[in-house]
């Protein structure tokens, strides 16, 4: 299915989810764009389930993220639909595009006796193009006839656009003797940054939680996960991440540490291999910084290191040019002290007091490089604020890719 | 000299540039770094000349910026020298690094018979290695026997690092009857962007003017050129634009229009040919963005296109991918409205009213990307705030150059 091989940086197997009660998936064949795959995905949450959501801050955010915000604050007995499609964003279509989303989300409710209100529609994939929804609706028959509990993986391939393999995580928890389960899938390899880059997330649990506590936790642990990773810097229109609790386990998690410790966990599994999948990745990079002055120091520091194009194509060419990571601590616009800079590659101390450590060999440095998973680690000598960011290397892969993804 | 071929965006040919009295230039090879090439230039200003700076603003800038920025409001009489030295830029080396700037100094002081406080050096290059300022030193007689009033062309050669050709710009104007002349050199083609990213500009004058209004009028002219030029977002520790008027010519300047227009041009010159040998450019791009609410969102939204690497990337593969213009004008985090939008390719209306134009055919977008010089343009429908900058396209041999740049 997909046009280049399967990154390196992939888990070894898409994992073996829980079947999460109260929750059933769809895929078809409806041509939007790509011929012979699945593009359109189906779940349906059943009556009593909350959903969760968050969104792109993008100011020019597609009708489906305009149309998901307005509705996801809604409360409703009857459940919820999540319609999701690849190789067409259907964002930047004016008018047109609110006409989409309106034509979809009625002929769900209309096919599964939900209120509109109640049905969430994502769209990944080429910009401005008209989306041509009538091939989606055409196919809601046979989706809602095939819904089956244990399609989740089917669901994770179906939404992939320049994505090398599916993405899925799972936890089961043990919350006074009874198990609850969550079951995640995510698409996304390009366009990715924080503020919910080209991203498509979409979470389900069993676990019984008020409306008001998913939404408050999820926007939490994005903030330490999804808004956490950065591919290319570039931010899209569509990123749209649910969660939805059917409360079928018959466990409230409301205050859960547990819960929290889990679903935490699936966030960050995915997040990671939204990085894994990177366009062209071929390094999964780890970038922690501490000793700034605040937090948000720390976060803006670790962002421009994360996302140079010279760290990252350094990185790539396992050249262990600590130079560069100096250069884009020095661009932040964030506080730091060139002579209390501390720079290490893993275990590794590169430099110190402003130069380089008497104790560093280029040899340790590009013994290091070579390795899949690297660790860039700045201590700014400055204060106690501390903030970690995943990304990937920058390769020509990633050129080849976006420089003919339409044509 | 260099290592890849010639930008195809270059000059037909470096510039003959007029010779400015009161200036003299002699380039050696000192073995900085590279072999078998000038990698020294020494510049040396009359006596009487007054010199303005302007300077990276990276927290982690190199010694030799410290040093020229301390010196730089400095009077004396007894006119000044630049020494540049290719290879090794001597950021993040700690004291030793202040002390190889020192070396330099004291060592052209001595033999040109000037106060060290009149010596300007750059060093640019590898970051984080001990500058062997020996080398430099060592030639430092044979650099004052050679200077030459016309040696301007070679100076521009010593200074280049991954640079495919040199650069040079010039101007000659009459004022008040007699002939003002300005020639300038400049070095850059990675880690380019706003405040003075890996650029290194030397402009010379015979100009008459005071040093605060020369340095008013750089500061001013700078915000229009070499601060609006991005090739890839990184910012350098060592860029340095300094401006030196022998007053050679009698003409006072100060406050005079034409002079300001001819400087402008020259700037801009450079500028562009910065941008036209980023590394890897195969397209010169112009941005420009109008009708936002203020000039600054203008500049945050035009740097934010110029930036994307998925907009770099689409113009590299000449896919008139507008839907990624949206996307960062829609990730910039300044004001805009995604149904105002209007966007051009040069002439070509390609969306308007959020979406994409009746009249706009794929063929013609096509069509304009196949140019080697474009325009990007895209009015926001907020306000009266303009702003434009220039780029390049991101290609393969951006990663190949910096991939393999220190091995």
């Amino acid at each position: 299915m997909a046009k280049y091989p399967t990154s390196p940086l992939a888990p070894a197997a898409f994992p073996d989810l829980p079947v999460i009660s109260g929750v059933s998936f769809a895929t078809a064949e409806a041509g939007v764009r790509y011929a012979g795959r699945r593009d359109v995905m189906l779940a349906l949450c059943a009556p009593g389930s909350v959903l969760a959501g968050v969104f792109t801050r993008s100011a020019t955010r597609s009708a489906n993220v305009c149309d998901c915000q307005a509705k996801i604050d809604g409360d409703g007995p009857e459940g919820a639909a999540i319609v999701v499609n690849s190789g067409n964003s259907n964002a930047f279509t004016g008018k047109a595009g609110d006409e989409s989303v309106a034509a979809i989300s009625d002929a769900v409710a209309g096919v599964l006796g939900l209120p509109a209100a109640r049905v969430f529609t994502s769209s990944t994939g080429v910009i401005g193009e008209r989306l041509p929804h009538d091939r989606i609706t055409a196919k809601l028959a046979d989706l809602a006839a095939a819904l089956d509990p244990a399609g989740i993986a089917e669901a994770a391939e179906a939404i992939m656009t320049t994505d090398t393999f599916p993405k899925g995580a799972g936890a089961e928890i043990v919350i006074d003797g009874k198990p609850v389960r969550i079951a995640g899938i995510a698409k996304g390899s390009g366009m990715i940054a924080p503020d919910m880059a080209t991203m498509l997330v979409y979470i389900f649990t069993d676990a019984a939680i008020p409306r008001a506590d998913l939404q408050a936790l999820l926007s939490r642990l994005t903030n330490r996960t999804f808004n956490c990773i950065t591919v290319d810097s570039d931010t899209s229109t569509s990123d749209t991440l649910l969660l939805a609790a059917t409360g079928a386990s018959g466990v409230d998690v409301t205050g859960s540490t547990a819960f929290e410790v889990a679903l935490h966990g699936v966030m960050l599994d995915l997040a990671h291999q939204v990085v894994r999948d990177g366009e062209g990745a071929t390094k999964f990079v780890t970038v922690r910084v501490t000793g700034a002055c605040t937090d948000a120091d720390a976060r803006t520091h670790a962002l421009s290191i994360a996302n140079s194009p010279l760290v990252k194509t350094a990185i790539a060419g396992e050249d262990p040019n600590w130079g560069r990571v100096v250069m884009a601590v020095g661009k932040s616009g964030a506080e730091a002290d060139r002579d209390r800079l501390t720079i290490r590659f893993g275990d590794i101390l590169v430099a110190e007091n402003g130069w380089v450590a008497p104790s560093y060999t280029e040899a340790a440095g590009a013994a290091y490089m070579q390795r899949e998973e690297i660790e860039v680690a700045v201590d700014l000598g400055l204060g106690t604020g501390a903030a970690t960011v995943w990304t990937c290397d920058l390769t020509k892969r990633y050129i080849e890719i976006n420089a003919d993804y339409r044509s």
